[in-house]
């Protein structure tokens, strides 16, 4: 007999979020949803911040009918999100009321498993969103962002989960969004949660691919006793994407550990999203191989191409090598943050400023927020004399408490803000939408009548949009079809004149 | 301590012919031998029967001048080649002094290892060119073709590693051409090896990437202790390729093994070939994700778009699943050979046979070979009765001696021949030229003194081969943006005409 492994397929939502800059609009997923619901997954991950974001910003979709769509095409299967704990699905700490709001609607809309995440790892922004999902009755995920630094060892990472635990979160998630979780590491964190905190715990893990090694990691951390491991359905996966799903399958052959996927399933599931997937090539991650440096530097692909452009703009495009040895000092300094959103860019760009204008000459709101706690707590001691620099620049003091403690109850004023807006309903979702998004949100409400718009190339022949293989290049190479109508000038007359193949 | 893991590296030769079609250029190569020289691999494969073919058909390249090359740039290298055994490079059985010499020359071209199969698996196919090794003093590698069938367990890959080593080969290799090898057996194999063969038995292991699941296989075969696994650079890795060199490296880890690679070195590789590539985007295979199908179709993917453009060419292409169902039994019938070039393409042939004219109704000469003990033994039976209606097709008789035992002596044939074409040198080397592709070498000897053609599209700026992150495609899509002048001439009078978007 073998031991279950479970998988959460990711395709819905860090599958095309990785891959496909999160464009892919409900009509291109509803298809594959009844494959996907009796495929046999633990759960189905659909719904996060990039994707209610991408909703509102780009495909003029109601996130929250999104949410109710996949309850009803997934209707036997576990609807699990991405939770920016304090943050929730916004870019900012939300006072708990709204916090507990937002998880209530969640929930009451078909959410099934929450897992809640800080970029800082400070388990004090993660509490209210776990408690409430706690009431809730749903599943509670407790998260830890790993991370690389000389402060960042098994056993501390350990001591958070065992704390998470402590706290009643359902299940443990080890979260690798940078790919930099090796083999034996995850060995020895999934071993070492099991240990501290009992063989029942549950422990999901969550990498990427970017690196190319955490195929063999989700092994190691299955053979150390993980019960979920996640992953994406092959033709959404690798590069900065997620190892994929019938990959997974196979690996365990004979192993003595086995998922209960139905490989049919898996197949029409990977047909379909081979099919709709070059529609959407123009958003495409650019880069799809793999990438190691990342081990050495510390410094997610993005963020460097971020800096890059920062750099650019200041005419300092040679600079970038003195950037990034920067960057591993700018985050000493901060206390080892996580490189993640937001902390990436805040190191980011402190680091280019530090290169361009010497250090801390000048400084960011966001970096002197991140020195003075306002992010919450990192995992090492801040720089002190940084420390003074940031309260001088941000004319702030230096907080030690939960950095929500600070906020004033909001909702009410939301809430009149957003009924104000043309095209709210008036429901607690379009509240919450104009809470995550209020520079987004506005235009969204006005215009969500008209319903949502596909952003792939609809007209496009399957796999047009790609590159073909004899190297003839895109659809324009073909000769005109059709009529095409010029205006010609003619000395100082203007004709219009339509021209077609004879 | 750690246990050392050697690599090979495959970038030179299986990675670009994985995913360029092999095209790749002497001159684009050279740039990055200093630093493969220096990186700290074990041995750096860089010849093969296709990129010999590749050569001298499209490169005119002289593969003797590239392997002397190599010899050059790599001198602290140990330099490996792949050889199909008794049919060398080609693609017939050699009479067996055709053998020795061209294992000699080899040698005295420079060549240190010699990885050498057979399609079928027959070790009379492999015994005269190791023995032809060994008389050199060269590296002699004996082979296992992996592959999955009711008869291909681990104890009969074990045997036949035995009979390898007994023969005094000085490593084994477990070849998995199709990525069909999971970290089960991997492991299992690796073990019963070193178990049967003594732990002082070279263990290599060679695997594709395709289906997903290797670079766990790769990991678990160094756990069973595997002394070798190969590589290519990351950016020649993946898809129908390999497993990224530096992934490799970093997934060891602080697991108790360790490459002696300098990571710095591998950067500057992946660089060089991160700007190569591009540039032979027309020649890249089409589909470079991951494929797991082929573990229950046991057909890989080549195989099955050479079978489609068979049944279309015949008007049959709705009947492929017909044909995906018959490869199964027609393996069977023939005993189980593993499907590689050459038995993947007899057997898929034959299937399209089966399903377009009724089963074994007509019957390919290869294919009656096969059967006919011609190309060697297979694990399993051939079926009797197909075993006579082969003898009646092809009006030969059963043959169960090794195939070479039928040659008569053929060098002095094959040199007369040779020697007789223009732009021929009289060298030993020009001979094996012909022997080896009679059909290509004339053309390829009388144009040689024109130097080598890089295929490759120097011109084109770095990136342009390959689809624009924007999917704006080839330039000609881009709308005209401002009037266009043209010079129009009627009758015999001209006009100024402007042309603009009505």
């Amino acid at each position: 007999m073998s031991r279950v492994v479970d998988i959460t397929e990711l395709a819905l939502r860090d599958g095309h979020q990785s891959l496909l800059a999160t464009r892919m609009a409900m009509e291109d997923m509803a298809p594959a949803c009844a494959d996907i619901d009796q495929a046999g997954y633990w759960s189905v991950e659909c719904w996060g911040g990039a994707t209610y974001d991408s909703c509102i910003r780009y495909l003029n979709e109601d996130p929250w009918e999104r949410l109710r769509s996949f309850r009803k095409l997934l209707p036997n299967s576990r609807l699990q999100m991405l939770l920016r704990g304090q943050n929730l699905l916004g870019y900012r700490h939300y006072e708990d009321t709204v916090v507990d709001r937002f998880v209530e609607k969640a929930a009451e809309n078909g959410m099934d498993v929450f897992r809640v995440f800080d970029a800082l790892n400070d388990p004090r922004n993660l509490a209210r969103a776990l408690e409430a999902v706690r009431r809730t009755g749903k599943h509670a995920q407790g998260t830890i962002c790993y991370t690389i630094s000389p402060l960042h060892t098994v056993e501390r990472f350990v001591d958070m989960a065992a704390r998470l635990r402590d706290w009643g979160c359902d299940s443990i998630c080890i979260k690798d969004m940078a790919a930099l979780l090796r083999p034996q590491p995850a060995y020895d964190l999934v071993k070492g949660i099991k240990e501290k905190c009992g063989a029942d715990a549950r422990v999901h893990v969550h990498v990427h691919s970017t690196t190319g090694v955490t195929m063999v990691s989700l092994m190691w951390a299955i053979e150390a006793g993980a019960d979920v491991v996640d992953s994406s359905i092959s033709s959404l996966s690798l590069g900065p994407g997620h190892n994929p799903t019938e990959a997974v399958v196979e690996m365990l052959e004979g192993t003595g550990y086995a998922t209960k996927l139905d490989k049919d399933r898996l197949l029409k599931i990977k047909e379909h999203f081979a099919k709709v997937r070059p529609r959407y090539a123009e958003f495409e991650s650019k880069f799809l191989g793999v990438e190691t440096e990342i081990f050495d530097s510390q410094i997610p692909g993005g963020m460097i191409s971020n800096m890059e452009s920062q750099l650019k703009q200041q005419g300092a495009g040679d600079r970038l090598k003195e950037v990034l040895a920067e960057v591993p000092k700018v985050r000493k300094d901060a206390g080892y943050p996580p490189l993640v959103t937001p902390s990436s860019q805040i190191v980011g760009t402190q680091a280019v400023f530090n290169v361009l204008m010497g250090r801390y000459k000048a400084m960011t709101g966001e970096f002197a927020d991140l020195m003075l706690g306002y992010y919450g707590e990192t995992i090492g001691p801040r720089d002190e004399k940084v420390v003074e620099l940031a309260k001088a620049h941000a004319k702030k003091e230096l907080i030690t408490t939960r950095p929500a403690d600070l906020l004033k109850p909001e909702w009410e004023e939301l809430r009149t803000q957003a009924l104000a807006l043309p095209g709210c309903d008036g429901s607690d979702e379009d509240v919450l939408t104009y809470a995550m998004f209020p520079q987004v949100a506005p235009k969204f409400l006005a215009s969500r009548a008209e319903g949502p718009k596909n952003v792939s190339r609809k007209a496009a022949p399957a796999g047009a949009a790609q590159a073909p293989a004899d190297g003839s290049g895109a659809a324009g190479k073909k000769p005109v079809a059709g009529p095409v109508a010029y205006k010609v000038t003619i000395g100082d007359r203007s004709h219009q004149v339509t021209v077609e193949p004879a």
